[in-house]
């Protein structure tokens, strides 16, 4: 394609995704494809010859549009917000088109030190002493994944260089909540650790680790003559948004030598508002903590930052240092593939960088406390409803329901409440995640898409009302 | 921003970039920025409140833009092609603008299915049978790791799911050649095998594996006791462009039981040309292949592309399945978190997608082709010159070369190439990557860049004289 050809379809492009924000709320949320019908449309074998770019761009619409669950509609409360700015997607888009790569400082170097800037940014933004030092990684699965390799490295005074996790004799242990990200525990299975040795503590009436059980777990572990290695806290779980208690958690790592990874994925960005900083007391205790700027707080898809303490781990762990990659400047810069597992690396922190400039803090800071208003005026709806409970406490923007009329109780329960979230998904009216937790379903509400606002809860909750009561 | 501010500045943003491409060829190849010069050009706190979105695309051109070292520069010769077609940048914005998120098929089932279609096009296209399926990741390196991490796995029949890799009493052992990329050895390490069971296989004097070699070093270690576990072949090494032989490495996994994967991240682009498939005879003995049609190829980086012929073992290793991810489709579809280590997706398929249909196969092919023949064109004007060396087998597009006037060896030969690529780099007139093979340095030209036609290898063949020639 020419520059000027470019030109031409580029602007098309952009003029297609003007209208498609704006005309988003039109379209039902959630895509009603069934499975397989989008391969079908499409050709088995691809073109020989250049298709005209036309037919490209009209199957967005043809092929593609339908095949869609529409994130950024003001009625997606499912998940969690992912929410792309359009200046962060312009961001992104200016990254693309310069196509450059880091591979070492030296290969771009604008790539490496705007990447500094703009996590160091987002780290006095957060409330993050500058201890800490920021990297951008693809999402929270692989800053938790590299996190534990640190983790288990430093335990073993760097096995990795000598005869690996298999040299080492006593078993390691990694310790999370039952409420932890399903990625804590892939991530400690990818690190060797296996099943057998990942603890998941239980949690308290709010959904939050309890400390002491974390304590009489790890003595367990020391008893029987395992090494407790890294224990991972979470800010904001994904079920409920339940906080662990960090300020806890910390001495007990620090006593027993643990690796502490704090796991702020969803709610790190909700740490840009000073009231909110309570959530993580004790951070300055952990030694990575991962956020992720492309959920709520607006950074285009996939721009998440890991922040460790003391660099010096990371690098000792993810550093390779082959004849091609060397440069004179290596002893005076930031090599950033050293601080993660992938070589090549894109140009993210521009997303970063034009969403912080374009908003400005007190933006984005306007936008989430217009979300957690909108979270506290929903769950106090729904609690002063007679049948309806609020299950979680709202100290952040999901909403976590239950419809619970006299008499339904146990399986049946959860029957109603699988069958109400179903049916008001497949209206196309809205789209909620059911989870469950401990045992039992409930729909939450995940509020924070940047076109939702408050007339957008109040539909969905005469929605929710309809689709619950009228199936009881 | 709104829908409208977004197509005003977004069509700026795409004429600044069709100005950018169409205008490469003026600016200096590589950055000549200093340590921390960008860093010192930037406010040190983010901004309190909105800046001007004039201000920031004025960044681009006055802070960015001299801190980048030209990847698409027709005379960019450096490292590998990393080439973003323009079609492939618009195939990524669309990406950036929908904003939606693969967690599960269904949340957004286009996602997942395109993905389907357009990796099993690209399969096609490299003569892959239909046993093979892909998946797009982030980079080769994270894609041999989930290779190695599946090996592993297989190997101690899935010891992830009870007592890990600790369990298992006697070590492991990798195989990869002395040319092996770096990130063959980090993604060992990573995977816990530590450095002592990693094996460096010598090569021959075409710098590729020696099959009697790789037999020899793993009947070595079965007779210590020690389980030999994968091999990772490459077809088109870093250095070189060195092509192992897969057909001999093939048989001695399959008769010792180790996992074969192949590193095409560079040369698999040209198994779309079938006069190149030789250089992969034996492939479809492989467990896993990676190829990166985010470097020559010219789809906009990230696109690396892993395929499998067996699914089960990556699932098997890489799936979770909390409440909160479970739909009702689960069983009749993909759902590609269980295929790699990050749970949310970009639609990264479009911008692959873009590219095969813009360019058409046959498009593809005579771009590669036209490289291929520059490098034999260049690789036979060295040969041809007195002083002058090629030092690989020219099989695809990268010619490695010294300049050896009489009386120069050893060390002093050594500091005459890097002087000289210096000067070169430097006077920002091209870009070239230096290599050591063997313990002796060499000069890497390597062809593709989109832009790069025979005058312009023309030009760095002049130029390269000049530099080498004066400074004897």
């Amino acid at each position: 394609m020419t520059p000027d050809e470019f030109r031409r379809y580029g602007h098309q492009l952009i003029d297609w995704i003007a209208d498609y924000r704006a005309g988003v709320e039109a379209r039902p949320v959630m895509a009603r494809t069934h499975p397989g019908e989008i391969k079908a449309a499409l050709p088995t074998a691809p073109p020989d010859t250049p298709e005209p770019f036309e037919a490209i761009l009209g199957d967005l619409d043809s092929v593609v549009m339908p095949g869609l669950t529409h994130w950024s509609h003001p009625r997606f409360f499912g998940y969690f917000p992912c929410n792309g700015e359009l200046s962060s997607v312009l961001g992104d888009l200016a990254s693309t088109g310069l196509g450059v790569l880091g591979l070492a400082w030296q290969s771009s170097p604008a790539l490496t030190e705007i990447e500094e800037v703009a996590t160091g940014w987002l780290r006095q933004m957060l409330g993050l002493g500058d201890a800490w030092q920021g990297v951008i990684q693809d999402t929270a699965s692989t800053s938790s994944l590299i996190a534990l390799l640190c983790a288990r490295e430093r335990r073993t005074n760097y096995a990795l260089a000598r005869g690996g996790l298999q040299a080492e004799p006593r078993p390691l242990v990694v310790y999370a909540s039952t409420q932890s990200h399903s990625s804590i525990e892939k991530a400690a299975l990818l690190a060797g650790f296996g099943r057998e040795n990942v603890r998941l503590i239980p949690h308290d009436d709010r959904f939050a680790m309890r400390p002491a059980a974390l304590a009489e777990a790890i003595r367990d572990d020391e008893a029987a003559g395992r090494v407790p290695c890294a224990v991972v806290a979470t800010t904001g779980t994904t079920s409920t948004t339940a906080v662990d208690p960090i300020d806890a958690i910390g001495p007990i790592a620090e006593r027993h030598g643990l690796w502490l990874h704090v796991d702020a994925a969803m709610a790190g960005s909700a740490m840009i508002l000073p009231e909110c900083r309570w959530m993580w007391a004790g951070i300055e205790r952990a030694d990575s903590v991962v956020v992720n700027p492309h959920k709520w707080l607006g950074a285009a898809f996939d721009c998440t930052v890991y922040y460790v303490r003391a660099p010096e781990a990371l690098v000792r762990v993810m550093s390779t240092n082959p004849s091609y990659l060397q440069t004179a400047a290596d002893r005076e810069v930031k090599n950033y593939r050293d601080w993660g597992i992938p070589l090549g690396r894109r140009f993210r922190a521009l997303k970063l960088w034009f969403l912080i400039r374009e908003q400005g803090v007190q933006g984005l800071q306007a936008r989430l406390r217009r979300d957690l208003a909108n979270a506290r005026w929903f769950a106090g709806q729904v609690g002063a409803t007679p049948d309806w409970t609020v299950l979680n406490q709202v100290l952040l923007q999901t909403v976590c329901i239950r419809h619970e009329p006299a008499g339904l109780t146990g399986d049946a329960l959860d029957a109603h409440t699988r069958r109400w979230v179903e049916a008001l998904n497949r209206s196309g009216r809205t789209c909620l995640t059911p989870a469950e937790v401990d045992g039992r379903w409930l729909a939450r509400v995940s509020i924070g898409s940047l076109a939702t606002e408050r007339a957008d809860v109040e539909a969905v909750w005469t929605l929710i009302r309809e689709a619950a009561e009228q199936r009881t």
